[in-house]
């Protein structure tokens, strides 16, 4: 039994909750919210035997073992700090950090204390995504990976209308590739590992914000194309280029449905089992970590690099984040 | 009556002559090689009255209005500056030259003389690219255009066993953007303007040969993406994005199937008819141009900004030619 405490209300947090509700060890103890009645509102569905407003005193708390934080960006990381140094294992969403010493802060102190500690970013833990991995052989040298998620956000239209929500605030820790480039460069940084350098431009919008951007990953063999958005939809599949053949996935987020598309014409499906709902592999990889059957150094590798790809490219396109300046 | 001459015996210049010979005023006048015996040989599916071995002859026939040039990129300006000089019409293979100053060049040299000139780019003179401009307005504000044309090129089997083929040399101003990244990036200036600034990145071979790139055109308010590789298929539909949908297109210049996915999920095929063989707009728009029914001043300009975007992402590549430095 691991006895969990979700932080944050968003329709992310019951995304999680429901993934985690088919898995027999898990339990919600706690809900955590800025303000009581958010977080008794939230537990309604769920009845939830403990409720906090205050983070120190869940930190503290011996009842919980392990938090998902799903809030805002810019907290990921001094909330689960808080919450590893109080001893609890960490899943937090991605992108786990704002930047790179953030992600090394909490990878370092959940060693320390002997924690878990794991970047919720779902569509590396679908079982896609090593079929993908094991059936890369089949095409050949690979010679670019695109990775495409464009989506309209439905915060946006509010933008449009001069009313600034998190999702369009960049002192949030948020952007378009930090919010929907993040699901483009994991997978990539996990797959091809770190890149030599990092080419990145985006599309501003007027107040600043990164509404869209290109990052060229640069191998000396090969390329990582990743093209996001907030601001439109894309009907593009993802590519891995092979000079065999492409592997095509329809989605890089959902990856049932993946193909290889040979250079002789044929085609080959990958057996990939349709999702059970977005992040239950990703809870089941949490759970196996904290029962000490699954172990975190490669999945803290790629979040480590995430974050310096990210981090590198902010860099290259002028978004800076307040939470860059803390010390 | 238009009586053309040919130049370079290649596959491509078959492909003109299929093409032009569905045009009444078309008639093939002469054939040019190196060697007459090529030329001989050539021309026994024609029956072209005259033959030459020497381009001073050629540009001073007197019998011969225009010409097509068909061969290696590096010679394509010299020989168009030679034919202009002598007072015939030049249609020239894409990339029309090695660089900006050679395309600057050949474009001054014909309305000096009161010519036409006019780069062999067949995909924007298919009927689709005008119906896809004209239905850009559907999709909202424009926010990107990604253009992907990545063809495994027949002659790398070759290059892999050791065997330099001229599609892979870059002393004659071949690289994979200027062969196969030219079909992406002319269309995007053409539709997009010229771009604030340009960003890119390429794979070397082992021999420093390019064998693929990701070219981004940077506008205030959005971006062209163009994908291309002379190593690798791609599977990928080249795509505009929208703020209420994209335009997919099957392929960069196959634009029949083209069709709009409004954000709404709905779908609207645009009435692109099946284009005839590749190269039959092309000469058709060729043809009028000499009639004078058609205006080149917008076709001059975007093969002089397709020279200019091609020169900054081989200076930003460090892909040099040798007809860079000549004077």
């Amino acid at each position: 039994m691991v006895r969990f405490a979700t932080i944050g209300t968003n329709i992310i947090t019951h995304e999680f909750l429901s993934a985690a509700a088919k898995h027999p060890e898990f339990r919600l103890q706690a809900v955590y919210s800025r303000s009581v009645e958010k977080a008794q509102a939230f537990n309604q569905a769920y009845g939830a035997p403990l409720l906090f407003d205050s983070l120190e005193e869940l930190a503290a708390c011996p009842q919980v073992d392990a938090i998902y934080i799903g809030s805002t960006n810019y907290v990921h990381a001094p909330q689960a700090l808080t919450m590893l140094s109080g001893g609890k294992h960490v899943l937090v969403e991605k992108p786990a950090g704002s930047n790179l010493r953030e992600v090394r802060a909490m990878v370092d102190t959940a060693k320390s204390h002997g924690l878990i500690f794991m970047e919720a970013i779902r569509n590396v833990y679908q079982p896609g995504y090593e079929i993908i991995r094991n059936n890369l052989h089949k095409i050949g040298a690979v010679r670019r990976m695109v990775a495409i998620y464009c989506k309209y956000s439905s915060r946006y239209d509010a933008y449009k209308n001069g009313t600034l929500l998190n999702a369009f605030r960049t002192e949030l820790s948020n952007s378009a590739l930090m919010d929907i480039g993040v699901y483009c460069i994991h997978p990539m940084v996990k797959l091809l590992g770190m890149p030599d350098s990092v080419t990145a431009t985006s599309t501003l919008l007027h107040t600043g914000f990164e509404g869209a951007g290109t990052v060229i990953l640069n191998y000396r063999d090969k390329q990582g194309v990743a093209l996001y958005s907030k601001i439109v939809n894309s009907a593009l599949p993802s590519e891995i280029q092979g000079e065999k053949g492409s592997i095509i996935m329809p989605h890089i987020t959902r990856l049932a449905g993946s193909y290889i598309q040979y250079n002789d014409g044929t085609q080959e499906p990958l057996p990939i089992p349709q999702e059970e709902d977005g992040m239950y592999h990703q809870v089941r990889a949490f759970l196996d970590a904290i029962a000490g059957r699954l172990d975190t150094a490669k999945s803290d590798q790629a979040s480590l690099d995430e974050a310096a790809v990210m981090e590198e490219a902010r860099q290259q396109t002028g978004i800076h984040f307040p939470a860059d300046d803390a010390r």
